[in-house]
């Protein structure tokens, strides 16, 4: 088991140093020649695909579940479009910062190089197989897949067809690594691959996200939890606290940028909630306020603390009344989990106080959470949102997918 | 003993949250006014630390390890003038970067913001106390302190006299706290302290490296180890190979960025090695060679493949003869520590392949590893030396103690 591993990683080191002397037209052209080959199996990866399906439909998996499974040809036409999409992103490896002139002569540079290896370890969509290993390859990184056993066969289908195509278009034998041995021994072991892996990056739930940090000892960048709150401020625009409000939440509610609590300044309680909350009934979502919150508008339910501290991802919305923004300040420091917070006023002082005093990977004045995002922030890809504050925060492309490399030029020194 | 962690979990968390929004001229008073404070309780210090003295020598403590534990007053006199230094180093904090206008009008940029809470894991010389205390300070950190149990008497009266300048001149109670319960199950305890410590940094040997990495759910910077090479290419100016290498290993021994091996191009090997061998033998080092060099010189003792993989800290150089770069560059891939490296030649081609290929923090064309150090790069002050890829690689300065925080600026925009 531990040689099975070893071999993964020795395979993925030496195809690593190679790629990052890769020049960026090869890595395109593989990206692009992977892409095609993707749409040119897609029957194969479908028939695979299959098993998956028939399998988890034995096991009585939940239909939402089954949906997030199943591959078509057009969702690999998807996938295909992602990965060219990435080719066409400009290369982040080999620009060189901040070079300066020391004193003694020695010019000093910091350039940027991929992070190495990059092991990957996420659930049962087999899209991630894709995006994941392609966002790696053209930050010129080796990658190490671990994808759920649910769907262990259109993962292996994927990679034959990725590792077929990105080989012989000049990627190095290696770049893109599956544990096709999906026992929870050996992810355990996995995470603990510090020889051979720079770093690790979980993507899914919670409840993966916290066995990857407890487990691993190579380095994790946290990603994803999202526990997000709108805080009407009392001089707020109501009408647009209505619209960012019902955006937040109902856009798309099981992403990790969709709102979960709304916070509302006791001054603007009673005019504001009947109003935003008739409106997000009618779409669907359910209330659950605090005791204020009830006695302003009854047909909401009656929140817990649980309610406070829990990320949805569906058509639920906590509400509570606050004091003023620092009971809001202080409540989000306590439920928040650092992903994206927003206020909406038209007090400067207030829009400056929550920018500066909230803790969080983004915090937006007067727009809607769901904009933390790659896309949407510019980056035109995206691994995950990291929410720890190591290395990235935020949304992460293809920069924060590699890592720096001091260069310094002398001419004899000694100190 | 949890309630006991939580308890300075807390207080650290709210003195962060505090400490994040002060202004640079209250935390540099604070840091000059702990620094007169040291200054002016160092008869306090010595005799606390006289303490810890007593004890090491009742336990037969190795001299070296007492001298590192000792404080007299020209020693806290250097730990208060590093303090001003420190305070008078430009702050991080507050610098807005990459400020983009996206095409929906909404403004996103990123703000340098402290990292919050910042856990330091030592062994015994208790001037890293002051000094590491003071560094998270100025950029905008809580910190919390857990040294060895060897300087726990002379880190209790550095904290104290720390505290009480600092909280008399603004600084947040919680600011700078001590785990001065050095139990083994505590520091363990204090490794998985997610829900208050933001990062953990580990100063010390490798031992306390690798436990911090094993145990900690926390994330870490990983500092230190340095097997570093110089790399005496066959075009070297050999005058500028041998002041480098013997600079290289000899100027200070026991630091990370001292050389621990010497490589040397076969072409040269002959005329280049009795010279420079001769020369650090004059100096007091014991050279252990592969076979070819023993045959070139024979004094040398024979090195075993321990020799290649080990960070001496001491007046010994493992050397050995390699076929040309490539192999040059593969035996450091495989011994190296991905700290400092070093090529000496005058071929162009030889020095940007070296930059390009070796895989480590800082790679040097005809210069000394003994540069890689946070005041030679410019920094003004370092807490140490990562040698991993996540977040800072290399010296690491102020900056690198601070992270990153969206800010968005809309009017309304949803998505």
């Amino acid at each position: 088991m531990n040689n099975y591993l070893i071999e993964k990683g020795k395979r993925a080191k030496e195809a690593a140093a190679k790629l990052s002397l890769l020049q960026s037209d090869i890595k395109n052209k593989a990206l692009c020649a992977i892409a095609d080959n993707l749409v040119g199996n897609a029957a194969y990866i479908v028939d695979e695909n299959k098993k998956d399906l028939d399998r988890a439909v034995e096991n009585n998996i939940p239909t939402a579940m089954l949906d997030r499974l199943l591959l078509n040809t057009q969702r690999i036409e998807q996938m295909a479009e992602g990965i060219r999409h990435i080719a066409a992103l400009p290369d982040p490896v080999g620009e060189v910062a901040e070079m300066v002139k020391r004193p003694n002569g020695l010019l000093i540079g910091k350039t940027r190089v991929p992070l190495g290896v990059i092991g990957i370890i996420y659930e049962s969509r087999p899209n991630v197989t894709a995006d994941a290993a392609a966002l790696c390859i053209k930050a010129g990184n080796a990658v190490i897949l671990r994808g759920g056993s649910e769907a262990i066969n259109s993962n292996i289908a994927i990679v034959n067809v990725m590792c077929q195509a990105g080989e012989n278009a000049g990627l190095p034998v290696g770049t893109i690594g599956l544990i096709d041995d999906t026992s929870r021994e050996t992810v355990s072991k996995f995470m603990k691959l510090n020889d051979y892996i720079d770093v690790l990056i979980p993507r899914g739930g919670a409840g993966l996200i916290k066995a990857v940090i407890e487990n691993a000892t190579i380095p994790v960048i946290e990603t994803g939890t999202g526990n997000c709150h709108v805080y009407t401020e009392q001089s707020a625009d109501l009408q647009m606290a209505k619209n960012i409000t019902v955006n937040a939440k109902v856009s798309r509610p099981s992403v990790c940028n969709a709102a979960e609590t709304l916070l509302v300044d006791r001054a603007v309680a009673k005019e504001f909630l009947p109003d935003v909350l008739t409106e997000l009934i009618s779409k669907g979502v359910e209330i659950r306020g605090c005791p204020e919150t009830l006695e302003i508008f009854p047909s909401a339910k009656s929140a817990t603390d649980d309610d406070r501290a829990t990320e949805y991802n569906d058509y639920i919305l906590a509400v509570k009344v606050v004091d003023n923004i620092d009971h809001a300040i202080a409540h989000i420091a306590k439920y928040g989990t650092k992903h994206s917070e927003a206020i909406i006023t038209t007090n400067y002082n207030m829009s400056q106080k929550f920018l500066a005093e909230v803790d969080a990977a983004a915090v937006y004045v007067n727009a809607s959470t769901r904009f933390t995002d790659g896309f949407e922030f510019g980056f035109g890809a995206e691994i995950g949102i990291s929410t720890q504050k190591l290395h990235a925060r935020g949304p992460m492309g293809l920069k924060e997918l590699t890592t720096i490399k001091y260069i310094i030029y002398g001419n004899g020194q000694i100190r």
